[in-house]
């Protein structure tokens, strides 16, 4: 007998050995790793490592990962063709980064260059929207120094390479999301790495998954004082508004993603020397998370890691637009991880539906057809 | 207590009017027909509208419809631009069609305009591969018969035609597929259609969903003569190969979509005036699946819809890397039906993960790495 689930909760489709979310507990391991043990200490090449071959890398095997990685940052022409069509329409950067990633293919079904082209593709993509031309991927700075660099031609400093070194790790691979699915889905009929990654792709530009981290910050700016806060969120709890930043649907308590990219927020505002905005969304959040209770007793709405994503990023000077690629420029890794464990159990994932239409119709010629 | 099931057999993602598959008594319904009672008479279009809007078009709405798709088949030349590259890297047909199809965000996302480009798609980049310009589109020829003439060059003969909208009616929708599922999946996060779509191509490339009807033709071709059957086919069941075309995960009995292609075929070639490999692969059909039944008794391994369709498609002219492209011009069809579909009674689709990783490790900086 079938069983009917369309959002497919509490069913297991696969075993994994690289992220675990426990939402009762607030738990978030990623390879092993309580999230906060290792997020703000690894590079990305080494979190990328430690979940596609199992474990932190030695000295020397981080050394040829940075080297092969470094090396694979230069896009196709025809991807760099296509972003322009792209800019000139002024399409979103999800849809281009989808559309660029598509074109890997004529370059390399590589893990690493899928990987190394993201950043290169969303950075070039947002100078192209801003009338500049791409910047030449540098080969001696990291993945994320090197993304940073993309789009701004700065050389980086390193709290700000810091900060967003733990948010890419803090997002990596957060269980079987929806994305994450695809990307196993797509593997499981024995496709390639790249229509497994432009199928998550567009699972995570979609508002219900990555696609809306920027109306959290929207709310703190429209707060703006910390003293309007109660009176703010009382006015939009009264309407019966979504409190964007608050609520997720596997975390009862807080994700403990946000504490992470809370503490690593802190740290880099402190160093910047502006630290208002970061005192105030503090501020909103406490006010929020109380006033939820309130309003949606028993609901448990806490805050969740858009919240603090769209902090940290707009510190390090990405604009709302940038953050869902900024994410996908992270998960991608965890993606492909999925795709190598898909691939060693693999079983092609094909559910059924239950059907609930008519039977046993009858063709009508088009001339006796009403209308 | 979540439940244990990697492929998601027999668990229920979505309720559906609009295709129904029932493996045991090996039957499938289209829209509420009868596969054998629908694909037969109805134009592709027509099959396109009843699965769109629930039934078939007036005489009225049929002109409309075909008008509209008609109007929307000249590619975009961000598009061709993009093909031509991948003709220059001789890139498999299914690569060519994800990239080109994503490409589609920059025309639309309107579903009309996804389907009717899939076939300039499809047979342009067929024409590039082979030395010569794609064609341009004929808005006075239906959509099946556009795909021919895309081809050729020639306006197709109406049997040619008949039998490539039977097929293309028997293939266009299956219940939860694993590319129509992937369609659902980011359809349920909130994106848009041409992702869908696109996640849903890389997911029929894959050898284990609709990228290998190929070798089934192919064992026709090696066996060449009817007296040769019984002994050749009892030499690869003794080492133990696969015969391809025999055998689906969900039919127990007789593909019913083997019936209505095999019947097309064999008045395509009727009429065609070669009857002789029609009838070769009638006579090797009925050999296998009696030596089947020998060799793997029990198994109930059936001709499945990859036999007749490999036959019928090189009746039309189509080479075997063409099959799944082809396949796909007419699946889009049900893909955007079962989108259209998803987002009407929309849940997220998130499954869970079983986690079998370590827990609790503790960081070890790179210095005291062992290697």
């Amino acid at each position: 007998m079938a069983t009917m689930n369309q959002g497919l909760e509490g069913i297991v489709a696969a075993t994994t050995v690289l992220s675990h979310v426990d939402g009762e507990r607030g738990e978030l391991i990623i390879g092993g790793f309580p999230v906060g043990e290792l997020a703000e200490r690894a590079t990305f090449e080494e979190t990328t490592w430690l979940l596609w071959y199992g474990d932190l890398p030695s000295q020397r095997e981080l050394n040829g990962f940075r080297r092969t990685l470094a090396a694979q940052r230069a896009l196709p022409g025809a991807t760099l063709t296509l972003l322009r069509e792209c800019a000139h329409q002024r399409l979103d950067p999800m849809d281009a980064l989808r559309m660029a990633a598509g074109t890997l293919s004529l370059r390399s079904d590589d893990p690493h260059a899928v990987l190394a082209l993201c950043p290169t593709i969303v950075a070039g993509y947002w100078r192209l929207l801003h009338e500049a031309e791409p910047l030449e991927p540098r080969h001696d700075l990291d993945h994320a120094a090197n993304f940073l660099y993309l789009l701004t031609g700065e050389p980086p400093d390193q709290e700000r390479v810091r900060a967003l070194e733990t948010y890419l790790n803090t997002v990596i691979d957060h269980g079987l999301n929806a994305s994450t699915f695809t990307a196993r889905v797509i593997t499981s009929t024995g496709s390639d790495l790249v229509s497994a990654v432009v199928g998550a792709i567009g699972a995570l530009k979609g508002p219900l998954h990555g696609g809306a981290p920027g109306p959290a910050l929207d709310m703190v700016f429209e707060i703006a004082e910390a003293s309007r806060a109660e009176r703010v969120l009382r006015e939009k709890l009264a309407r019966s508004e979504k409190l964007m930043g608050f609520g997720h649907r596997v975390y009862k308590v807080r994700d403990p993603r946000a504490d992470v990219l809370a503490v690593a927020a802190e740290r880099m505002f402190t160093r910047g020397g502006d630290m208002s905005l970061y005192t105030l969304a503090r501020s909103v959040e406490a006010t929020a998370v109380r006033l939820l209770e309130v309003y949606k007793p028993g609901r448990r709405l806490q805050t969740n890691v858009e919240f603090y994503t769209a902090l940290l990023l707009h510190g390090l000077g990405l604009e709302a637009p940038m953050f869902t690629p900024t994410f996908a420029i992270s998960r991608v890794s965890g993606w492909i991880a999925h795709t190598f464990e898909q691939k060693r159990t693999n079983r092609i994932i094909r559910p059924q539906s239950e059907y609930v239409g008519r039977r046993e119709r009858k063709w009508v010629p088009l001339a006796d057809r009403p209308g």
